[in-house]
């Protein structure tokens, strides 16, 4: 079986309903693609209480250095209105130059092109003189509790080493070659209660009101903005996600109030002095006397979520300027190096290795008619293939 | 059966359990009291779709003028907590001085004080010359919509009018004696659906936040004050009493996001007035660009509440001051003649003729161990046959 079509590879993956957090075959299918090409493939059990078992893939070609991991994830989003589709989403039909279906952009299709694209290589030059791996995760759309993390600490403590990660997660806006993520912005969220005193709507003074202090707060998070933003980053960015009070009696003041909010933080902080920050708004906020006049500061609590995400810059040449310069050499584009957008497991494998992320156009991910170009497919194939020739040239120089 | 004794006729309406919108007997034991005296006592069901069917009471003694119209409730809020009460609610049970019970206070006391002080005045005097009457209804502290709006409606249709109305409410905040009610601040309620566009934190320009602009439009309502009070009224005062979202995800920005408000305005506005100041705030929040930088303005729906209650003044001296008089000449303390609070029936007879409100100290009303001291039942019985008095010489001078 010959897996130098991307377009083949991505429809056998597609007619796995690999919906998270569901393996579906698609792993299955993997492993068919990689093991005829030499790769040594391990499935992965990871498991913990109080989640789904997921099943993941690891596989290498190759035992010595330099090591290109290719990391990205095979499970998918569910098709939501199934009714709306105008192709099934599990049947990678064809139509005008697309293939439909779940996956074809995030990312399956990434993966597609990156076996197609190591499959040529092999075919033109042999196994490259080092090692490739895969690290493929069935836990990117859900939890991403049983998947990357686990799968690079199972790798790691068997003493796998890598030098450069290539995450193949659709990053491009509106064309191919548009963009390379180098980088992230960090997150974390905030979870906020307001304690003020119940009263009659006709007794303010009897009572104190926590929505006067929620639109302060609230405020005071949001304005004045954070940072202008770094070199390489964008501005910290803070949204309030929800305010919530549940009082339905419009001549009651409520005793409190609730709100979260989340920061989505640049390389001027870390998670530890932006909170610091965070709270000395808040604490001037609950002391502000503008809405409530002549108020002692009101009483709040503040929590975090368990996990934030840290800021990370990806700086190594020769991983940035392999595949910048193979995108431009595929596409006549030199890609933008942005750190803007969600978070991606390229969080997690910066602690193991310098990581850079470049795909399909993301435009139809998780959105019904999901479809990709079969011309994008091609395309991404040549510029991962001309990376892998650049970046193992470039290792070896 | 003699009604002088307040107390007597105090403990026979609370062991009558006229939980609203029940009658529970309590109108039939005024009947039973007022008849005796001359009354002419008519029992009045007020039915609305969607409401339960409600019993009210309108006794006349008398048919010429000067009328004097005497004015409140049978009906009380639920007991709360039963095992709480240290004494049976409905028992009437005297301890320490003072007797327990749900509608001690509000308003069971200010009936029975007035019917007592009415008997002693006609024991002293005979009947009045001219009329006094009773208006009582089973319906204030329910919805308030089969009760003293068709009452009045009910008996300005067979021809009754009147000269003056005391309200028997608990306006005293701690002494019998500190308060006169002449007047109330409107009241109207505000409800906001404020339409962003949903969307993932970390892509917030995709994205509208709604909850930016109701932390804007909720601050703009409650800054700056709407005034600083009149003569006779304190300030304007609005509280945002919900704000609601219910988004789960910290990683999306909602699409909506809704807030309710409630005003307690003075003389300086009518309920229209208002309207158009608060809409020309939001308007102008809803354009704000402070946490919206760069945003056209953003699109919001408001209703109001149904029946806004309208500001009212009472500005009849021979009314205001044979009560103050009264107050003065039993208690020693010169009432404050006040237009604080909540709203009450006074609302609705405004409209017929000059209201003030009157009764016990309201520090237990619709609390568990709701209770009024004995000693405040007579003086209140003293302060009403008093009024009384001064306001039929007042009339015949
Ligand atoms: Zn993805
Ligand atoms: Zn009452």
């Amino acid at each position: 079986m010959s897996v130098t079509n991307a377009a083949d590879n991505l429809a056998t993956l597609i007619r796995c309903p690999s919906v998270t957090p569901a393996e579906g075959g698609a792993l299955v299918a993997l492993e068919a693609m990689l093991a005829p090409l030499g790769f040594a493939v391990e499935r992965v059990t990871a498991s913990e209480a109080g989640t789904p078992d997921i099943e993941n893939l690891y596989a290498r070609l190759g035992s010595d250095g330099p090591h290109l991991m290719f990391a990205g994830h095979t499970d998918v989003v569910p098709v939501g209105d199934e009714a709306a589709w105008t192709h099934p989403p599990f049947a990678a039909e064809i139509a005008g130059g697309e293939m439909f279906g779940r996956g074809a952009v995030d990312m399956k299709g990434g993966i597609a092109c990156f076996v197609a694209a190591l499959a040529r290589y092999v075919e033109k030059h042999g196994a490259p003189k080092g090692s490739v791996s895969f690290l493929i995760t069935g836990d990117e759309e859900g939890p991403a509790i049983n998947g990357t993390v686990k799968l690079l600490e199972w790798a790691a403590e068997r003493g796998e080493r890598w030098d450069a990660c290539l995450v193949g997660e659709p990053t491009n806006p509106d064309h191919l070659g548009d963009m390379i993520k180098i980088g992230r912005r960090g997150s974390i969220s905030g979870f906020v209660t307001v304690h003020g005193v119940q009263g009659h709507a006709a007794y303010p003074h009897l009572a104190d009101n926590p929505l006067r202090a929620v639109a302060t707060m609230a405020t005071a998070l949001m304005h004045p903005p954070l940072d202008t933003g770094t070199e390489n980053f964008p501005p910290t960015n803070l949204e309030v996600t929800t305010i919530d009070t549940g009082n339905r009696a419009t001549n009651v003041i409520p005793a409190r109030a609730r709100f979260d909010f989340n920061v989505r933080f640049n390389d001027l902080w870390t998670a530890e002095s932006l909170q610091d920050e965070l709270v000395r708004r808040l604490d001037a906020a609950a002391a502000d006397q503008t809405l409530r006049p002549g108020r002692a500061p009101i009483r709040y609590e503040i929590t975090w979520s368990e996990r934030p995400s840290h800021v990370f810059l990806t700086r190594n040449d020769a991983l940035i300027s392999s595949l910048s310069g193979a995108v431009e050499a595929v596409t006549g584009k030199v890609p933008a190096l942005s750190t803007t957008g969600g978070t991606s497991d390229a969080r997690f494998i910066k602690d193991y290795c310098p990581v850079v992320e470049f795909g399909l156009v993301g435009q139809t991910m998780h959105m019904v008619d999901e479809r990709v170009a079969l011309a994008d497919l091609e395309t991404l194939t040549t510029i991962y293939e001309t990376f892998i020739e650049r970046w193992f040239q470039h290792a070896a120089s």
